[in-house]
């Protein structure tokens, strides 16, 4: 099985949302991904930590399948975000971020991290991402995720990223944004124009739509009784739907749908909990018997 | 086959939306409900209309299997909307509500018209959705939409309507509102309290999710490259959903979903055009297409 490579951040969060707050729990996409993938294949991490990032984020992040080889501790502190959740859940409001060392973080890919089978480059500067793909050898799969701040500050590098891309996962305002467009339907074919061949766009509660060569596949968000925290929850879509199709024997349009379910499913259970509690304490049969859930949810007679 | 009655709105739409506009145009809740649920079943309608109702809606209305006797005209005008739409499309904006000879609606349920299978209240003043209870025989499926002005004005009759029903048909927003929770979990549980077995929450672009017995069944809209005007979508929603149930052989939690499934078919089809111009010129195959694509977007290997 190959491996899968993830440059994303690594960060401490302080979230507060109608049913509770944390202050200075892990965060970052890249461990929400990693977190989310390691269920499914073998991953690679890049990011950067400073010398304050404790002792026992780092033993939550060791997982059995995580190569922790890329994770750079500089000197300095660690990135760092403070944001709010209104009942609506579906916005974080951004209180407050501290670079810290991710301001000067520049990915170097370890010599044994340069033939990724999968590479999964989180929502960060698009010539970051760039300098990653320079370094590796072509995957068969390259996705990225980005945010309306680099659609609307760095689309010239946004844009050449996508050429070299084969899935972007965004969510529907970015969506919108980066196409000049509010229609899906428009705003895929415009996209895709540009260089990825999938478009995967996240509705929040709503759940997510794949706009994959002729087909469109539609997935309803699970209904959860209580959520306690959205933050990361696209990061383990991704996670999810990477790790699956790293997994997978063949990779198809029916393993691309299934890796969507999978994707949601990782991300209904981040959402029940505040930073990766519920997500790294997941069993294989956890995993099965929400992905048959979502089953039950949405079918029907043909 | 057993008879659907619905008791609504006749009216004159005047609509803008981002892609045209329309003056007088034939619209109202009972106008769109009938129309879809046309394809499926023999429906009985019970509306007023003015005066001044031009025969040519009156020669649109008279479908097939539509019952017009029902349908009265009194002396005055006729029912006159006045809506617009931003590029959002997910609410309409009234500039102007001209009751006319609704304002003094008081619904006779004809001899004939007494014993029906099936029961649709459109969106009226729960009082009238009462009146028009008490005069029919017990229905085997009561279904009813309503809206934030009754849930704030006039919560006492409705709950007396939900405690006679069987399926309650509303927007998200209405039923967060109506159930005092923005969790629609919960809000399933609080307001199936109440009397109704089924509940399904309209999500517009986002499709419908239908609290049925112990399960949860969630459909995503049909990704449609051209959308016209979203006025009537949830009534003929409610058409295709309770006209696929009345031409049911059996009833159950199947029927319930392939119902919501045909329903999501009507409404797609009706924000297609303005009016119901697309909506009353379908032909079963194109139904029994639409039904196939929804299948097509939403399956995924189990």
């Amino acid at each position: 099985m190959g491996k899968l490579l993830v440059v994303g951040s690594v960060a401490l969060d302080s979230v507060k949302t109608p049913f509770g707050e944390v202050t200075e729990a892990l965060g970052g996409s890249a461990t929400f991904f990693c977190t989310a993938a390691s269920y499914f294949a073998d991953i690679q991490l890049i990011a950067v930590v400073g010398e304050d990032f404790p002792s026992e984020h780092l033993a939550v992040l060791k997982r059995d399948r995580v190569d922790l080889n890329g994770l750079e501790r500089r000197p300095g502190q660690t990135f760092r975000w403070r944001g709010e959740y209104s009942h609506k859940l579906n916005e974080a409001k951004t209180i407050d971020t501290q670079l810290n060392v991710f301001e000067t973080f520049r990915p170097s890919v370890p010599e044994s991290y340069r033939t990724p089978e999968q590479l999964f480059l989180a929502n960060i500067d698009p010539e970051l991402q760039l300098m990653v793909l320079e370094q590796v050898q072509r995957p068969s799969i390259v996705a990225l995720d980005t945010m309306n701040f680099w659609i609307d500050g760095k689309i010239e590098a946004l844009r050449k990223v996508l050429r070299k891309s084969d899935v972007l996962i965004i969510n529907d305002g970015e969506a919108q944004a980066l196409g000049g467009n509010r229609n899906l339907v428009q705003v895929s074919r415009i996209i895709r124009s540009w260089g990825p061949r999938t478009l995967i766009i996240k509705r929040g509660e709503y759940g997510v739509v794949m706009f994959h060569d002729d087909a469109v596949f539609a997935l309803p968000a699970y209904p959860l009784e209580s959520l306690k925290d959205p933050t990361g929850a696209g990061d383990s879509f991704a996670g999810g739907f990477m790790g699956f199709l790293a997994s997978a024997s063949v990779v198809d349009e029916q393993s691309f749908r299934q890796a969507v379910v999978y994707g949601s499913v990782m991300a209904s259970f981040a959402v029940q909990s505040f930073s990766i509690d519920r997500l790294a304490t997941l069993t294989d049969q956890d995993i099965k018997n929400r992905y048959m859930e979502f089953s039950q949810l949405t079918m029907f007679q043909a």
